[in-house]
């Protein structure tokens, strides 16, 4: 295992707390991890449903240390036939990980690997649920764990965050001065560092949202992989999950890889569209999807290199396609999803309306986070209350 | 297979929707299904961590039909080390099922049943964990569903509700209330029942949760196990689960269990101290436990009946140390839980505290709901907001 700059190319000795190329600097010196795949020795039998993320152990940096470990990861991937136009429509919910978000597979990466540091404390900035997952997954440690997040940060993840013990600084200011502060702050101090954009090893717990994808489905390789983007590190994380399954042999292809952004935050979509060498776009984000309300997003060069190798794209759509599509995903599956979740359901349906995604091309939906995070936003009125009279007057009984 | 009633012993013939006794009546007529036990061929090796409850398939009354089927159970059992006075404490978290809650166990089995009967409609009344859980669950499927919650049900739940499309029923009264008009409407209607005090077979989801513990524990017996209680079905069931396996040869005995009720909703806890034969008691119901809010249980018989043959307790505890324990439970284990799913916690600090805990005892505790679905108890104060400045300042970087 080593790690290799992205711009650059210079390589790395992998130590836990190497974050970005000394060289390029934290925007473009984005660290990565490659292995010696040559080496392994991995069929698709070596991997199978039911299991933590922690049976890709030889492709992860980090061994397993703590009693939460084998709850990350073996999400559900929901199989629904005939379903909004499609043959066949797969939807990844990660809203029933331990803290309810994707974040889960990231921080408890950085958790062993600062356990394995011998780190006193780990810090994060967040916009929300990178700060819960890692306030609930350390919790039972000795660990103290130290969290920067906005104060429209909604009330479930603060309640978690709060349940949980963490030292929490709440920032009078957006995600993206929490990160700056938690940055000038963390580093100084000596805390280790679990800012998936800075932190290389965190991409190695999210791509296993794509490993699973591929397990979970038998290696049958979906046609598009639809996602919503804030920082970008989801994106390159899967993208990297899908390649090194067919590096390996496990597959032939890789899904087409869509990030779904909200138009009020697409920042990243942005960059990609302005063309190679791909540089950051700087906005002021505004959408209802806390989750992914960046306008300075850290992994925007990685990003946008995975995505021009895929083919994909960036897209991006409103904050009421995104409500709408909250209500429409859990009445057509089931997966109550918070609108960053939900954004996926709505990017697919959007290129489906376009009529650019046919019945027969198969489908997942990566369905981020759990919608009793945030109902704030939830488009719906819940009838008037009535008396048990009024209801056997009005159905009988 | 075949259906037994627990009061006058008479046996029926199951069929998806027989309910109770003709001759005892809905009270004291639970009927309880039995298995052909002899027949059965099950081995330690049969059952394994990683599946859904439907690995269980020779001990449930139906066949798995729905693309939810397989993410149901497999919730992570948490183990950890040197934790609150015990050398080994257990943690059962059903917050991560789909709905988030223990409640998905039952629905998944009425859904089903109600699919093999080709019924149009299925309903069920609920303080909410059991109506959002039937709505999420059944949201894909051609059935409608039809809710009787009270008007009290936190938002969370309503949340899900509303999202997956249910036809609710808004009830200006108690759960007690909602359960009788929906046992009016619904039977009257020919709607399929998701009740579960009064259907017997959802007690078969239920028992899972046993089943669970003992397979993912390596069929290592937990000495106590604690679990919060409202209409008393989950006690029966995880007691039923537990002997099932000991009738099976799986284990050779089973764990003390102890029901736990809040104070202000301690009817089961009254009708089991009055000694048999165990008769219902109603009283009026007050706690911040939504969930196990209930005044007029229904299936108290079979609750203390078990209990009695199982020689644990029913005990209380007051909504101050439910809130206590949701606060210290999810800062020891990180296990977030709304006030009913925390009460496992709370009766067993209370035991502990008397003393009737040791440190060698294994403890099991059955958190049946996530902490999201009703934030609103959290007795924790969030820090202030402050600028990136005054954080600098603080704490230097």
């Amino acid at each position: 295992m080593k790690l290799k700059c992205i711009t650059c190319g210079k390589e790395f000795t992998p130590v836990p707390d190497r974050y970005t190329c000394e060289v390029c600097g934290p925007f473009l010196g984005t660290l990565e991890v490659v292995y010696d795949y040559e080496r392994m020795k991995v069929t698709k039998e070596t991997f199978m449903s039911g299991k933590s993320i922690f049976q890709f152990k030889d492709l992860l940096p980090v061994k397993s240390h703590t009693p939460m470990d084998f709850s990350i990861g073996n999400t559900p991937l929901f199989r629904f036939n005939n379903k909004c136009g499609l043959d066949t429509l797969l939807v990844k919910f990660d809203g029933v990980s331990p803290s309810g978000s994707f974040k889960d597979r990231a921080s408890i990466i950085a958790l062993n690997l600062a356990i394995e540091l011998g780190a006193q404390k780990i810090f994060c900035a967040s916009t929300g649920n990178a700060a819960s997952s890692l306030s609930i997954l350390s919790a039972h440690s000795d660990l103290t764990t130290e969290i920067f997040v906005p104060v429209s940060a909604p009330i479930g993840k603060l309640a978690q965050l709060a349940a949980a013990g963490a030292n929490l600084h709440l920032i009078k200011g957006s995600y993206d001065d929490a990160f700056d502060v938690s940055m000038k702050v963390g580093l100084s101090n000596g805390w280790y560092c679990r800012n998936s954009a800075i932190n290389p090893y965190l991409t190695e717990g999210k791509k296993t949202g794509a490993y699973e994808v591929l397990v979970q489905n038998n290696y049958k390789v979906p046609d598009f992989c639809f996602v919503g983007v804030g920082d970008g590190t989801v994106v390159s994380s899967l993208i990297k999950g899908f390649e090194e399954f067919k590096h390996l042999g496990l597959v032939d292809r890789v899904p087409i890889v869509v990030g779904v952004q909200a138009e009020g935050a697409d920042a990243v979509k942005r960059s990609f569209e302005n063309g190679p060498p791909f540089r950051p776009v700087s906005i002021a984000a505004n959408t209802i999807a806390d989750s992914i309300s960046v306008g300075n997003p850290r992994d925007v060069v990685k990003a946008c290199q995975y995505m021009a190798r895929n083919g994909g794209a960036f897209i991006s759509v409103s904050d009421d396609e995104i409500k709408t599509a909250i209500v429409e995903l859990t009445r057509e599956t089931g997966v109550f999803a918070e609108p960053a979740g939900a954004i996926a359901f709505a990017g697919f349906k959007k290129l489906m309306n376009q009529g650019r995604i046919h019945r027969s091309d198969s489908v997942v939906l990566i369905v981020t986070g759990n919608g009793l995070k945030d109902p704030s936003h939830l488009d719906v009125e819940l009838p008037d209350a009535v008396t048990p009279e009024v209801v056997l007057e009005m159905i009988g009984g």
